[in-house]
């Protein structure tokens, strides 16, 4: 037994603990530059309630507003030419995943110059970043938990993670009160983006006992609650504990790695541009039946979490989980073709090459090539 | 739900790990003041052993090695001294639950001097500290995981917990195979003293989700492992998950604090310097029995992790656990007498009060005396 735990993030959670975002921030800088999408966080007021909360605190903030689903390099290039030229001292990210990476993103770009692709792919390193205020919108990625900022290159699709302990936020408040103007589509996408997280935590070859202690307890609540929370999204206390779970899955993936699942759909997201959650649900079933028998004891928990009684009938309740929350979907109806695998695995090998070893069975090159076809 | 969960401590786990000092402690510091007890580390080897570690990474070091059980708080201003004098610019703690706290102490003191007692009970704040670095001996505080350091005031007997954010170690190196010198009765009282931290977390008013996971997950690891550890010291595996819950109960009163069995030990070993663990022994079936009726379901699950069946039992199987570790005690044979009762009472309430709040019954001046007189 031997393992690493870190985790310097001040997680606040609760219903109603926006309230503390003013505060919070000004404990780390006095001029923010706020990171949120194009339009959900200002239909539902929450962006103008945050910059109000920021001013009565103090902090001045000039918004950010440019980020899109699956964040671009480029767009966090931007955002972090815009915090520098305002001499921004802290970046607040409001929104879901791909808003709070690029908000990492742009906080670290903001202190290492120069060509982001370069920190991604390790061959240059940074230890420094603008301080970090997460707020998150919905229940899935878990990035208020861990060091990850999950960008792509729009040059070569190229989807992969900066992964540094300079973008931990100084604090996430994580409010459930937030999460529940989800559509229901995307509760079901990002809910099993997050049950993912602790299933690929508990089963990779990174894992260690607090991961495990975790994922287990993240699984959990979700079996119990993800349902729930999408038949009837004004459940708080159900929503409750999805949130946590999601939180609980960032911090499990922070530090287990994820596995074949996200390993195989970066390529796919980044290609396609299709909701990550989705593309977990096309690929998902196909990897368990591939990679049970190589770890059985620990899919034969998950398995009983979700209903089943061992590691064989993991990939079914998967399934039938899935066909719950409606997210039974192929690759093939996101539009990926059969004449897009060469590059996908390729991509793959390329930019997923440590989540491939995670898995419990290391995929070859042939055999990517076979779960992509048979999820399509 | 509302909770706020913040651990910013590296946690560096597994057989071995003490290898890592030297590099873990140069990157706080050049200079160390090395907190350790007066013979044991010494006896063993370990003390020579860090010294070493530390030189060859080129930090200097003094050693302070006047720390007893139940450390005081003029030992810690002793050690906050030399600390300055020498211009020591981080702490080592190398030794038992009695040993971290001190250091902690110390380098909080080096950096807030004056009497210690005025930031204990809240009247002053500090916010820094000297960099620490703690590597734990005994499997039973969890001092390493926490923002806790217990000192008593030999004026007045006062034993009551330093509380600060502040004394956070940066890192601390938790080698399983630095527990196995340990004596066997030792074993018992500390590894209870772990179990009682995961319980009385557990069923704190101030526990939250995080605490429960860590406290439940805690204390199935003991009561699977902590007799296996007792009757054979050697076996390494079960040594390491006892190691691991006794990290977790530390993290879990962390947060969540200690109840009823804390609040009422302390005044004993501050009066009598008697072994924490077995002062917690004397009191907590009685304890269990007086509060189970106020948090049953919490009760339940205690009871049945140690092999009980539902709260009401609760009590009796932690007799029967302490009965299999040869730490069946009373207050009396550890030289308390009903004369002690009324001094115990009223320390009680003026060192321990938010901890008496905790526990799910709230103890009244006249019910404490009566559990003092009981466990006698």
């Amino acid at each position: 037994m031997n393992f690493n735990y870190f985790l310097p993030v001040n997680l606040i959670f609760g219903t109603g603990k926006i309230n503390l975002l003013g505060k919070e921030t000004s404990r780390c800088g006095k001029k923010a530059l706020v990171v949120t999408g194009r339009s959900s966080t200002k239909k539902t007021g929450l962006l103008d309630k945050a910059l109000e909360l920021l001013k009565v605190e103090g902090v001045e903030a000039i918004v950010f507003d440019k980020v899109d689903q699956n964040p671009l390099t480029t767009t966090a290039q931007a955002g972090a030419y815009m915090a520098v030229e305002a001499g921004c001292d802290v970046v607040v990210g409001i929104g879901g995943g791909s808003i709070m990476d690029a908000a990492k993103a742009i906080a670290f770009i903001a202190k290492n110059p120069g060509d982001i692709s370069e920190y991604i792919f390790g061959r240059k390193i940074g230890v420094e970043a603008l301080p970090i205020v997460l707020v998150p919108t919905t229940a899935g990625t878990g990035s208020e938990g861990n060091n990850f900022a999950v960008l792509t290159n729009p040059e070569n699709g190229d989807k992969k993670s900066l992964r540094t302990n300079a973008i931990y936020a100084k604090a996430s408040i994580i409010d459930p009160q937030l999460m529940v103007t989800m559509p229901k589509q995307t509760i079901a996408a990002v809910g099993f983006d997050a049950l993912t997280h602790s299933m690929e935590g508990y089963v990779s070859k990174a894992s260690q006992p607090i991961t495990d202690m975790q994922a287990i307890y993240a699984m959990k609540l979700l079996a119990e609650n993800l349902k729930k929370v999408y038949d009837e999204p004004s459940d708080l206390e159900a929503f409750e504990k999805v949130t946590l779970a999601s939180t609980l899955g960032g911090m499990v993936i922070g530090v287990a790695g994820v596995a074949g699942a996200h390993a195989l759909e970066h390529p796919v997201s980044g290609l396609k541009d299709v909701v990550h959650g989705k593309g977990l649900a096309a690929l998902m079933p196909e990897i368990i039946q591939r990679s049970y028998y190589y770890a059985p004891t620990k899919y034969a928990v998950i398995s009983k979490i979700l209903g089943g009684t061992d590691e064989k009938d993991c990939s079914k309740v998967v399934r039938k989980f899935l066909e719950a929350i409606n997210l039974s979907v192929t690759l093939g109806e996101m539009g990926v073709t059969h004449e897009d695998v060469d590059w996908m695995a390729e991509n793959c090998m390329k930019v997923s090459l440590v989540s491939v070893k995670n898995n419990p069975k290391e995929f070859t090159f042939d055999e990517i090539k076979e779960i992509y076809h048979a999820c399509i």
